[in-house]
């Protein structure tokens, strides 16, 4: 199940999907900032599409790799198979975010390439300021308590309409614009444009994610209680089979879809 | 069932909900009039982010509180308690009341910070005249009627889909902007941006809310007749389950909820 | 179930349905018009909220009385029943159609009120040019299609989320801005605003109305073929219950509601 | 079942189908660009009318002929039936783009007259540049990647609303605006305005659509495998059936479909 076949091909799965994500992230913030001398219209077009672009790779890669797209959630499924849940080991989480890291910058070239611009050429949009850093804090703890608040109300299948939405909406609440994933972070850092970060800033937005995370995972346990029964719900259910609208199969982050592949 | 302990769970979810509510809200406002030079595109941009934030949080805790986040629905529930049916006792709507307008001004206060600004300010944006008042409580009644009206048709599961959509369309057809909340106007007076409302204009909007308030369970009672029966529908159902597509599970608002927790 | 009592209350379903409508598609494009100073962004805004506020009504009214909210759609629920299915007789469609156009133009008083203008005053926007009746007759065959077409398809519950989606597509793509609806036309004239229309562009794109209705019934009969069977599916089914996310319950314009009321 | 009488029928449908979606571009582009003095707002509103079409369009027209509405997309069917799937012969696929081609090319005519244009004058909007074709090559890629990868995760019912998503966004990330489309790249010849393209470039965008089109259908086999199973399932499921939301009943393009007229 969990053998090197397999690894290898979520594997896969994780670098072309954040690959995809950050092409649609990149590509939009570039086209927009093109057509638009308005900067609130220019971030309009570039949330909803990457809100889109997200919620699609979800859908689609979520049963072949859980589709984590993203360091942070890749760290939330190795810390609940640590504590005694399903997830990913150590070896596995380290070959997720080195394929999300390879993915994202390789998205970013694309990106680059597509639009007609010089790939490999470093952001200079310097992104400093604790208040940023905070926003950092909020924006990842919020994806977070998203991802596992669903799991733990037995609706895991809301996850990829859900996080599609919550960062199209935590880009215009939070004040860093919510990058809320190192990989994409990383990979941003390689295109001088209207998504771009500075490397210089990288190293406090991914600390602040890391943090983020850690409070979004305390975040959930505090509203939702510590252990998670199986199945996903920490509440009596009224016995009927959940027949509800779902956008995606993915039974729970890091989870369910290591039986998959 | 409401015993202390659960109780205490659920303000806390309401405390915490109505915070997050406010720091979407006021947050994003701040964001849009930051970036555009147009009024109109700013609005867009808070009215939908608002929107989104609005549905996630729902459907995230209401399976812990019911997600009222807001005094006037928690009001419908203990009217509806009193008329016989399930919702608040009076000490438990305080409860709900108190910890959301302690959530709002937090979040107020969260969000000023994440944007570097200083925290505590109270807003100078006075929202006056009689037309704005008229504005109040129409966007209340439309937000009562719509969370009424789900539950007597048997499809509450579509409240938080429903309740979003209904806030990003009021807030345009409203002249008011559809604040449509106590909680949310109290917390949006300690924050002088574009979501922003003087305290002096407070009694106005709270006042023209209740009344919006009782107006949409007049309105319903209207439409849908007084007394909703079990599983809240008025009309006879083929029998098969219903299987459609829900956004969340709440059964009615603040009732079966407090079967939960 | 065509008794004079509820024939009363679905009327009254239908004027305050109307009405509700009006209120949304006129006040806001006052607010878009307001707020923007680019006619794109306010149409953007207008187009968004119409859209939204019309798949909430349909979803609330729909079970009461069909929620028509358009003459044309009631004309076409009049034109079934004739033809040998379900449907309004020609007092009922009277009834409907008269409740329609009165909601509408109390509609737009309120709107107006709502936003401190004088209410009554007629608008003074001509809208004429014979390419305009063509983006009438278009917008509304197209409205009549999508309604038709999801009976015939056997996915009546798409109705609210289907209609609402077209129009806010239809209002771009047509050159008329797709009114779409006798009723809501002469709303419009009582608004001097955005979103209104002179009273001497009335007759034609009333005419241009009822002619895109015939036109949409044809084509329906074009592709779904005379005569939807019982069910309204016109292809066979693999025999699993249909449990697909639906957004309402309208099993088809003006047929099983009436049973409900 | 493939008899000349259905085929004809079918052949009606993307005819009147892709006719429909060109009307819908080609208006709301021309809609948009004259209403707003900024291109980004333009594209905003174009983009999202497009989408809206497109997803009702296969909607609507997927029980009748699958809704192909672009050669690419029945060039995967005619591949699926040559690799021993089900899907269209040769014939019929020659019959599917060219009724598409040719519905293309009315609903360019039909758009043009509804807005008082000249129809049938060719576009002047030259695009060129190699980075528009990887830009049109990554957009077609994805689309077929979209449309196969619902398909081999055994939720085809998505296809509707994913598809329609998927451009919404892909307008906006790829630097040639997503046409995708050769029956819509030739329709968009036919108008001077926002959407269209000048006859010399046609060439160019339509090659790399069609390789773009292998692209995907390779991506799609590198990551779900060769060998779709019957269901179009590539992973064990629980066994519980489908209940999901699903936005129609396209069960794989170009397959299921002809069992239907």
């Amino acid at each position: 199940m969990t053998n090197k076949a397999s690894l290898l091909r979520r594997v896969a799965a994780e670098l072309i999907g954040t690959a995809g994500l950050l092409v649609v992230v990149i590509g939009s913030g570039i086209q927009a900032a093109n057509l638009s001398r308005d900067t609130g219209v220019a971030l309009v077009a570039n949330s909803l599409a990457s809100a889109i672009g997200l919620g699609l790779i979800i859908t689609l890669f979520g049963p072949l790799s859980g589709a984590h797209l993203n360091p942070v959630v890749t760290l939330t499924a190795w810390w609940a198979r640590r504590t005694g849940g399903e997830g990913l080991d150590t070896r596995e989480a380290f070959a997720y975010a080195a394929a999300q890291t390879t993915g994202a910058i390789g998205g970013a070239v694309l990106a680059e390439t597509m639009f007609g611009r010089t790939p490999g050429t470093f952001s200079t949009q310097v992104r400093d300021g604790g208040h940023l850093l905070i926003g950092e804090i909020v924006a990842t703890a919020g994806l977070v308590l998203v991802i596992q608040g669903l799991g733990r109300i037995g609706r895991p299948r809301l996850v990829p309409a859900a996080v599609a939405a919550y960062i199209a909406a935590a880009i215009w609440f939070t004040s860093s614009g919510s990058f809320a994933n190192p990989a994409g972070t990383i990979g941003r850092a390689f295109s001088d444009s209207f998504t771009g970060i500075a490397p210089q800033s990288l190293p406090g937005f991914v600390a602040a994610q890391l943090l983020g995370g850690v409070l979004g995972l305390a975040l959930a346990a505090l509203l939702y209680g510590r252990e998670p029964r199986e199945g996903g719900t920490t509440a009596p259910r009224s016995g009927q089979p959940e027949t509800e609208a779902a956008v995606a199969d993915i039974p729970r982050t890091g989870s369910a879809f290591e039986a998959i592949v």
